[in-house]
């Protein structure tokens, strides 16, 4: 528990140029009908991510022990656990196997990477050694290469060039450290447009395992229509993060500004416009801020942002590597 | 405002009934390689519990104002809007319109019902005079039908005899009461296994209307991997609901021990088993405790279960009917 997560979550450019250069020249042959990505947790979200800015074809994402019936020969699946020993993601993989899907298997070793050597699968290694959470470029970046090689997406040079120069200009750290100081004693909400439902679902589970703190996150519009409704009243144990980017719909972002005007009444609010020009980098850009200011918090709660106790009794209680 | 939710409620068994008496001989012929539900809110949950219990082709369930590029002329496209104002839901029922989708409506009136009839699409007209959220079994219940008529599922007979059963045997009244007992002053937070993952979500958007409370959801094993963290310390705010059914998968069920385990020490939780014997059964059987649950807690709180006054303020500044 010693390792350094500030450090590798700072690292994050060079783990985006070492992702790219990950998949080399993997790539998949023949008619892709969809594409599956299974995974649990930090490595999951690879695929929320994924389905975020990659909307030509079905993108079906399994956090589960099974895949879905109408997956086949001509699905293109991922199988992601950056540590290779997670039972649920084992299970999706031996099942995606069956059902002949063209595999491509994403780990730093562990029984995954033992399996998928044996079956001959496509493998990209990722360098071990990291907090899983905070290796989430090295899981990510080689798909969208992989993607690109096969000729499911166009160059995205462009992409990577924006968000490289965002993460070079922005104050990140010190917006960081102040979202951190007004979050301290409260539940973090974060809410956002469809669009960057991965960026949300993130900064929640980064609250949860860095700060070890409760966080709670929803998206417009379908917020509008329920969770919006006990904000009527003063509330001081939530702190809205409200993430905006000015190129949402319009009518999200009309949505957007009466919502918040509603919720800022009575409970404290902050709203963030994301940086950068395009899709990637925005999300990008956003999870970065996200993965610091959980970390700051961490840090002003006096909390290990590395130690995950529960989960770690949990493998223990379940019997697996820890 | 005079509306009487909990007649509403319980008349549940009638709705059932009715509900798949409005689809009458409605099907769709030719092929159909998969099915788009658009709705949001109390419309939209429709879609998130077919979705549950229909896995043989993909459904994709679209909470916002554009469809996925991939949907096509063979999709089963149902519009569902119980007002049939919804913005949302008329811009998605014009796009699947534009891509030349097989369209079913469904809903009670507004301009949706307008431009479906000059649009000459197959419609179902649900009754008036309801509130929007307990409408839900003449929203779900066509869908059923026409997807039996389409021949696209078996019969169903015997899980609609065992919910009704289920309906009549069970104290759900008594176990609705106590429940809401004891989740005054708190915030309920819903736990399951990924297949029963509508049922918690409409617990926490029925908690949110009609108790005006925040309340959150999460399905296993998911949580494991991140939202079981702050757990470890003592926590008074939350309220855990752990909705279980005894053919959940064994891992998952290995998994919701443990987890409870270490929960429980911390945090006040109860253990719900799910009624019936059929899928169905036990979804819809689960989603009526929790109506008549999130009903009893706005009278302990002295609220009034029907308004829900911040989305019709919201629509009011949206411009749009209330």
């Amino acid at each position: 528990m010693s390792k350094d997560m500030l450090k590798e979550i700072l690292e994050l450019p060079k783990q985006i140029k070492e992702g790219l250069e990950l998949a080399g020249k993997t790539k998949i042959r023949g008619e892709i009908n969809n594409i599956l990505i299974c995974g649990m947790g930090g490595s999951g979200i690879a695929g929320d991510i994924l389905k975020d800015v990659y909307t030509k074809k079905p993108v079906y994402i399994v956090k589960n022990y099974f895949i879905p019936e109408f997956i086949g020969k001509n699905t293109l699946a991922f199988i992601i656990s950056y540590s290779g020993n997670t039972e649920e993601t084992l299970s999706a993989y031996k099942e995606a196997l069956k059902k002949k899907c063209r595999v491509i298997v994403i780990t730093s070793g562990g029984k995954l990477l033992k399996l998928a050597k044996k079956k001959r699968n496509k493998i990209i290694k990722v360098p071990k050694g990291f907090v899983p959470r905070t290796a989430l470029a090295y899981l990510f970046f080689p798909i969208l290469k992989i993607l690109y090689n096969s000729k499911l997406i166009k160059n995205f040079d462009e992409d990577i060039e924006d968000l490289l120069n965002i993460l070079k200009i922005e104050e990140f750290k010190n917006k960081a450290k102040d979202l951190a100081g007004c979050l301290l004693n409260r539940v973090p909400l974060i809410y956002t447009s469809n669009k960057f439902e991965a960026v949300a679902l993130r900064w929640k589970t980064q609250f949860n395992e860095n700060s070890k703190v409760y966080a709670y996150y929803n998206v417009f519009s379908e917020l509008d229509h329920n969770e919006v409704v006990p904000y009527y009243r003063r509330n001081r144990d939530f702190f809205v993060i409200l993430i905006e980017d000015d190129e949402d719909y319009y009518k999200i972002r009309k949505r957007m500004e009466i919502t918040k005007r509603f919720i800022a009444r009575n409970t404290d609010t902050v709203e963030l416009e994301v940086f950068g020009e395009t899709p990637l980098a925005k999300i990008f850009a956003t999870i970065h801020l996200g993965d610091l200011t959980s970390y700051y918090l961490a840090i002003k709660r006096k909390v290990n942002p590395v130690s995950t106790k529960i989960i770690e009794d949990l493998r223990r209680e379940l019997g697996y590597p820890v």
